[in-house]
């Protein structure tokens, strides 16, 4: 007998029948005789529906306001699999996040867990129930209900796994596992059997949105057995995200290649090539909540350089607004904006004791007649920039140069 | 500066546009520095989409979870009014029923009110806010979220306004007021500045259905000021649901007449005369939770009687049903069913110390030539069934007769 939390996103919850669906996964988990705590996002669709119906009536709603509404999504989709499970002759609670407790602080819309009570659910769980517990929601300690932002629903299993420590957390999606990379551009990509933590929170930041990187996060931190499969297969093992690098002498040197389009280049021409400069362009942007992602300093002459990094496309024009108001005082003779680039990044636990990655990956892409525009690395991965037109090819040779499409 | 609870139902929070205009409605009340409480229902249409939904899982919900569905439509109406009053610079906070917390028992689906927690609301009235709160449901001692049952919006209201000795309970919705009858059917039908509780009773249990019978009896019991008025028209005085009996010298002995459609007879034909029998009769009925009405008994002839009652039409075939059981044992010859009847009443306070009442009643009705089948009375009004094709003649008549199309 184990203890099983296991999260479905909006798309199972999507309609009645798909609800059926994940009674009759959560029925035969029962029959095992496994404890289940079910956590459930909203229908598919209702949550954007809910913020819609608010910005009707408000341009900038009050977020604890907000928070009232579209906690509903998930208050509903909680007892809509009660029932169906009791209707299949499983024994059901619902809790929505208030009830559970499920304390967070008061940061509406993007509220942190500070803290589970467990009391009830293991009350019920003792009793033979499955305990289900709407996803994304708690409330903070003057009794207001909060949500966690989007994908939140992630989050909350895993941190309902931490506090239970239950034996695996399990996130059902519409996709069967993590893979080396996305099939769509690869048709040979396999799925992965393991992950390390570090791994997939590299391939989830750079565009492979299987789960949200905060309950990566999270479950590496409080060594929750993660797992990621899908909820339309009857029978799959998904994806195991593992504390330990796998000890198998066969551990490839590189589990992935993860890619992101959505990036843009700023380059700052002619500013003095002195200490502070970075700081000097990058502290206002960095005030502007705005995420930097790489950035290169090219090598000055006469005493004057470029700098350039890059940002989500979508925080271009605040990015270029803020650097134009700071334009004069760094003695900037240009800002430049490029949006034809995208991100390319080979990611695996194994690189740092295997030299020569880089070069390998460097000379696959010049083979192909790939420019370079930027690099990035760390201890697990290495990113390059290049023209977005070449993105699928690049992916495509890597996986191959790295032998991904090799069965292990 | 007064204490004042607004209560608006389904129809007035039907869209964007009419959740708008009752913050503007709100806001005319605060800037007359008024404090203002505010009960809202669903919007129109919503519960009954929530309750389709849970009956397509569940061909019988459990009433726990059906209410954990249910009562999300007032949680989303609750922000959305705190919006649109913000929007418009009114300082606004919503409430649930459990984070009010308005304390029921656990009968989910139809729970009743114990206590009211006024603490947070009071505080909130004092720092300037308006408070919206949840109508319709509640929260048990265990923590699970109840609902009040149809037309429960109304008696969080009146709960409301009385936990909070509230100087008056306005009930907003699509009529202005109550009328000494149903316009449709008498277009000289004139609005009632005020009534009698014991009056609006009878006239909302007799199909008048401006309120909820139970938030009146409780506005009765704990003597809350009760309006009923138009949320669609700007100034309105609506109508004043009193205490005590108009004082005025000029007090109509008759305040209007209400009507049923919504009646079926039942005749147990040649049962023993003898007493208990009505028990005999009745005991089964009561027991499978069917309200009877009127009641005859027939004068007995060679030891055997008629027995008559009436039942909603929905209640027909259960009742029937119940007597088919116990026909054997009580003797009876045969059971018969009548749906062509409807109910006529005549209402009023004076009529106690004005006898003559049924009198004119009567005559009235007999100079149209319409037979009179049951009678029964209270102290308050005179009730008689007769042939449901006569209902708009007897209804016109009686309310000439009584000089209700009068102005006083």
């Amino acid at each position: 007998m184990a203890l099983i939390v296991q999260k479905y996103g909006g798309t199972s919850m999507g309609s009645p029948e798909r609800i059926r669906s994940v009674a009759r996964r959560v029925a035969k988990f029962r029959a095992q005789e496994h404890q289940v705590v079910v956590v459930v996002s909203a229908m598919s669709g209702e949550t954007n529906r809910l913020i819609a119906l608010a910005r009707e009536l408000s341009s900038n709603p009050d977020p604890r306001e907000l928070d009232v509404v579209i906690s509903t999504g998930e208050q509903v989709t909680i007892a809509l699999l009660a029932l169906a499970l009791q209707e299949i002759g499983v024994a059901a609670k619902s809790y929505t996040g208030a009830q559970v407790k499920i304390l967070t602080d008061s940061a509406h819309t993007k509220a942190r867990i500070l803290s589970i009570d467990q009391a009830g659910i293991r009350a019920d769980l003792d009793a033979g129930k499955v305990v289900i517990v709407a996803g994304f929601q708690g409330v903070d300690e003057h009794g207001a209900i909060t949500t966690l932002g989007r994908g939140g629903s992630d989050t909350t299993g895993v941190a309902l796994a931490a506090a239970l420590s239950a034996d695996e957390c399990q996130i059902y999606t519409d996709v069967d596992g993590v893979y080396t990379t996305d099939p769509r551009i690869v048709p040979e990509a396999r799925k992965l059997d393991t992950i390390t933590f570090e791994e997939m929170l590299e391939m989830a930041s750079l565009g492979s949105k299987v789960l949200q990187i905060r309950s990566v996060e999270f479950a590496g931190k409080y060594k929750v057995k993660l797992r990621v499969l899908s909820s339309f297969e009857e029978e799959n093992e998904g994806t195991l995200i593992t504390v330990e690098e796998n000890k198998n002498m066969e551990h490839p040197v590189i589990s992935g290649i993860a890619f992101n389009r959505d990036e843009a280049k700023i380059t700052v021409l002619g500013v003095p090539d002195q200490p502070g400069i970075a700081y000097q362009i990058l502290g206002p942007v960095a005030e502007a909540n705005i995420d930097v992602d790489m950035i290169i300093q090219n090598v000055g002459r006469d005493g004057l350089t470029d700098f350039s990094f890059t940002v989500s496309r979508g925080d271009l024009d605040r990015t270029t607004n803020v650097l134009d108001r700071v334009k004069a005082g760094i003695g900037a003779a240009a800002i430049e904006a490029d949006q034809s680039l995208c991100k390319v990044s080979v990611v695996g636990v194994g690189m740092h004791s295997h030299p020569g990655v880089a070069a390998k990956m460097f000379k696959t892409l010049s083979a192909e007649g790939i420019n370079i525009r930027m690099i990035s690395t760390s201890e697990i991965k290495i990113s390059v920039a290049i023209e977005e037109k070449y993105l699928e090819l690049a992916v495509r040779v890597l996986h191959k140069a790295f032998d991904l499409d090799q069965a292990r």
